[in-house]
């Protein structure tokens, strides 16, 4: 986990304090049951509750010596409990605590991104109603094509993250188990009803079955759906990289006062949010890999998954919350040029519209082939830099003849292209 | 797509036949909607349903000169329909085919997947059943643990493919959208009633808003699905084979009367298809990658992702169909030895009970202290090779005076661990 | 593998034909070696080189009944060579034919891919040394940074690019391994100077110690060599997708005559190869993990590398041989616009000279505090559309009194960018 | 970075007064270099060499307010030296300081883990050479085929990691490189000389042509490296997990007096340190792919690889170096049941001879095909369990008219098959 790429609200999920402090609530909770189905001697769970802590310097310090993170803790539990704390555990396996609570972390961290995602889609749609109408280019391979809207633009990405919000709940449910089922799962010396009872307290489903641990395709899907979601906002930041290249310009990154690009070149704002943005989109897709080779353990469980989470799960969900942040920020602020998108616009001399000439000369009687040839000529000579489209076209009697000078202004009226920005902000927004 | 490795009823879908099929489905569909609002001439789609189709090498010459493939395409459907090809088309963009042609064929793989994850789950739930009360030992960490049953692993597996269906079903419902909306996605020459229209004869959604292309992001959540998957599939296959090493050999890959494993030693019949089948896993999940660099295209849309899809559609597909259905064969056909999975369970001398004895030691009134001692100084016994725990636990006198023989005989009963193996089949199959 | 992104001669390697080519060969070797060391009747190698052949529909039909490729093989090698073929293969295991194939096919495959590199290697230096003076701005975050010379672009290209060529022969190295030492590789039943004919005579060395088979960290080095080379293409195609953009277009892929991007916009010229070819590297680059994957094989051989390599073995390096090509015909063809490019340089009014001018003020006496000053207040004017930055110094008193207009003149000379081409040129192509 | 799979000695190179120090020295070498060509006045490199330093919190504190850590850090060297550090950078980039320093760090982690795999190297010959000649059966597929030794097995890890070995200084030397040319590499207010003048210095070589940067090629098959050495490190891992099952037992991790695997199960000592390693190469792997996606920077430069290297460049690192000692430690003090070897080898009652006895059948006289049915009758009995091999064929008249008692137990000679144990000892270790 790097730090400048954190939040305290994410990076608290995964501190030794929640862990431990998810430990005991679990243990606590699998006592109340044993002690409501009469498997231990009334009493434990209220003295767990009274006076239940921990130490986490005194449990790294047992560690040390019995090499057994399960136990270290217990044994520090029972220095604050007392001996009601040895009918702590019973039945239980390390991997049912173990596993539970990552259950419990990672449904956590969903929660937060989804906070996070809501942040993003709120800026979006907020950015998106304010430029609606913004004419803009659309470009296909980086080339102009046919006018399109800021707003529509923004559109796609609030979609986009829709979607995202959307699998992050389901890869939430897909981790939201608890498995408390003893060695090898069979439940041998642990009533199921134990785990029922820690499952809903927790808000978790129970395990079906486990193989003493939650088995890993439930994380590996969970990893995976971050992939996918670190992979939208590297396309976010990829389009405002574009956007604010010199050339076009068109938007920009908010720079505070203070704030310095270079030290003389007023223009050397650079887009180093995004371009951050779109290294920690890679950083979290690379949980996704070790992630799905998680999956294969060998028979009821092998441990080779452990090193691993302990990587990927705090490194994916904290890099992954502070980039939907940030990229909340980025859209949130972003500064954005409405006449420049128009000259850009603009800067093909109508070109964009040629397709609208052509159909009209049919519409005029033309024939298919006239019509481009016609077409064809004058638009070659705005490429060459001879004048706007419109101009020549007024001025070439084979057009002129046989549209008005009205009818072409109309065919160049952006207008045209905008007629359905209502039907698909509805679309994506739920009203226009 | 290695073709030994492929079913046909896979490989057809993603044929030039079958593609341009369905592209020309959608033009059909498209012309009707058209049709309808009055857009074309009424007759252009009942010429096209009458006479429409198309050659696959005469688009393959076609493509060569203009170099696109969709006006290769409709060229050589306009040889077959005749001028009231010329109507088709209208409005649209290349990528509305093609996109909503590649969702289409998306689905229909996931259909077939689906199919193939049936046929895993029917054999997995049979076989489970069989072996429902087969004692064999649990192992963590490769290392004995505790006893389950055969048919515990199995429904382990079983629940991870149920998973697996649904993840699959959710994967298709990702990609199952339409996208009619011409150049740039603004609808400016396309009625959006168009795209609803063809949407819905598909049986597809209408993709709220597009930039031009269907968002990538549903086919590299699609992908990564596949990946899941095929990870699930590698622990079976990873199960079998360590089932049927020669120090276990619990089970074994059926081997055909006339098939050898080598010419003079009967015993060698290697776990082929199982290892096979973890390398077509690792082979299906390095399509996860590709589609997850897919998603962040450069504005509107950039054709990056097109040879990748070229490459990933078919072959995730192909391969994951082909992997189902093998692992399908090793689980219907594999070879069950039950008296070595118990002579495995009993090798260790009932070493596996020792938690029972220690427990029952304390609840007779033996200190825990005193109670470890005494367990393990037999346990050690017993892994020296002394004789089974049993005998020896009998024939100590500091055991032997605190619990009966009966006792003691009871407490290595194999019942004792199954006694929740209902509840687990109940939770799995929804029956007992 | 997409034969649309295949060559023939990458594909050849690949193909039955080769590949039971290279087997009789090994084997036929094998059978030299022996017969000179008596271990065989002598006429064998004899009787194998004058009527050796297979046939490969027959080997597909034995392998069928069979299921094993290298009897099936052998067997119509015997169908053709008579019963001097009974001598052949023996000692030997099926995995020293097959991996020291897959050798010679990696090691061709590896000469091909270098003679593609060193295609573009020609390509690129010829370009630089065309345009290497021609001036174009520098940018660093997209945005306009200091000068620099189109030719300096090409030449970071050529470097890349002979670091590439020198890996993939390291990479050849890697693979360049023969062994012929029997199951599991102890040499028992085969003399180890058999080994040393058949390495000798292929080219080859000998693998010091193989586990039956070739270890597989050598192929995950060469694949891991192919994908940093494919992440080298998308360096190069991502810069000439940038160049091509609209509000670029200092350089564009060339385009035929009768090629048409659009119907009617002449610019619609779109960088369709470069944006395939970023693909196409990330196709490559999915070969890596898989490839890392296959390196941990079980004991001393396992098979799950085999399905693993027949994809990604063809498909790795048919599509990097087919970009290595594409992507230097675009070098080759690359039509390149220098005065968009001066242009562009200029666009900016100079602001890119600003800390040359400050530097100048500081040698001129002013504190560095007021030249600072000075200058950002002339580069804001510029900025703000109000003249070129060389202009407005001139005009401002400021300046003017402590600069020269000849000596503000000099500031402004791009040479002063270009003084070290020499040199740069000099370390990349070896003379300038 | 997770703490506890760290080594002080690597987590050093990565910390901050580790960077800002090389950050110090490659500005004071940069500044002697301009002192030495009279660029600046004298007695500047000797002011920072006596009274530079800096201060880690000031330097944090600076960057918060100019959101520039190569500004704050020459501010707070500032404040140490005095205004003869107004000399420092001059001409320079950050990036001349920033990556040199990366170089600088990635060569002494290089260094690092060359000693790593030393360690491992000098282990893995030490055990080689004491089970030189200890028995083991070789298994392919998991399956017994024919005797090796221990030795040999150990023998394949050490030319393994010989490669690793070799791989990594061929690593280290793709990054060894020095970059100080100024904005967009142009040097054009920086010379040549000074950069040659650091490289020297730091034992770097000058980068030939940088884009500002050094080029992400060279990281990329940097991180590339560490991804296959982790995979071998997987492989022997996996290799001990397999030694060390129940079944197999035929060697096991160390454990310590005082470790406990079970309270009561003697035999549950789990191979924790091998699956840790396992998960940990997965770790180490993940650097890969973002460090090839990290190579296609738009143009002269963007920054999004930063981000990227904060996370891969240690942790890939750390956690191999961490791995290599772990890795080195297992083998070190692996605990080696050559008697259980011995026991397993035998256990399918000589089978592994079976293609010997055929041989020696045919040399015997006896035709291919009757051999073949002697030898498989006798073979099926002893895998039925009626019986040794050796035995069965004395007992069998068939075979014993053929062949002597004396020779049939030579023929079972474990001997035959370690007659070339010397020459792959040469080959791998020099000597036998």
């Amino acid at each position: 986990m790097i730090p400048r790429y954190s939040r305290p609200e994410m990076t608290d999920i995964w501190s030794p304090e929640t862990r431990f402090g998810i430990w005991l609530e679990i243990e606590t909770l699998a006592a109340e049951a044993m002690e409501n189905l009469g498997q231990i001697p009334p009493g434990v769970t209220a003295a767990v509750r009274k006076r239940g802590g921990f130490d986490v310097n005194r449990i790294d310090e047992i560690e040390r010596e019995v090499k057994h993170d399960v136990i270290a803790f217990l044994t520090s539990v029972a220095e604050h409990v007392g001996e009601e704390a040895s009918f702590l555990h019973k039945g239980m396996t390390s991997s049912d605590v173990l596993d539970t609570c990552l259950s419990v972390q990672l449904v956590r961290a969903a929660d937060l991104l989804v906070t996070g995602i809501d942040r993003l889609l709120t800026a979006l749609e907020k950015r998106a109603r304010e430029h609606k109408l913004t004419p803009t280019i659309g470009r296909s391979h980086g080339i102009h094509a046919e006018p399109t809207t800021f707003g529509i633009k923004l559109a796609t990405f609030h979609a986009e993250f829709q979607r995202a919000r959307a699998r992050l709940l389901l890869a939430r449910e897909e981790v939201a188990t608890c498995a408390i089922s003893g060695a090898v799962g069979t439940f041998a010396n642990i009533d199921p009803r134990i785990e029922a009872h820690v499952a809903k307290s927790l808000g978790l489903s129970i395990e079906p079955v486990s193989t003493q641990i939650i088995p890993r395709d439930r994380h590996a899907m969970y990893f995976a759906t971050l992939g996918v979601i670190a992979s939208s906002i590297e396309r976010l930041a990829t389009e405002v990289r574009h956007l604010q290249r010199t050339e076009v310009l068109e938007a920009e990154e908010f720079f505070s006062a203070g704030q310095k690009g270079s030290s003389a070149m007023p223009h050397k704002r650079n887009p180093v949010l995004t371009e951050n943005l779109t290294g920690l989109a890679r950083l979290v897709r690379s949980a996704v890999t070790p992630a799905l080779e998680n999956v294969a353990l060998w028979h009821e469980r092998d441990i080779s998954h452990s090193s691993v989470e302990r990587g990927i799960g705090p490194d994916a969900t904290i890099h992954l919350d502070f980039a939907l942040h940030r990229m909340s920020g980025v859209i949130e602020n972003l500064v954005v040029y409405p006449d420049s998108m128009l000259r850009t616009l603009e800067s093909m001399g109508g070109l964009h519209n040629s397709q609208r000439i052509l159909l009209s000369l049919v519409e005029h009687g033309v024939s298919r082939d006239d019509a481009y040839r016609l077409v064809q000529r004058n638009a070659m000579r705005t490429w060459g830099g001879e004048g706007p489209l419109l101009d020549l076209l007024k001025k070439d009697p084979d057009v002129s003849s046989k549209i008005s000078d009205a009818e072409l202004e109309a065919l160049f009226n952006l207008d045209y292209h905008f007629k359905q920005v209502d039907t698909i902000f509805e679309r994506v927004f739920g009203t226009a």
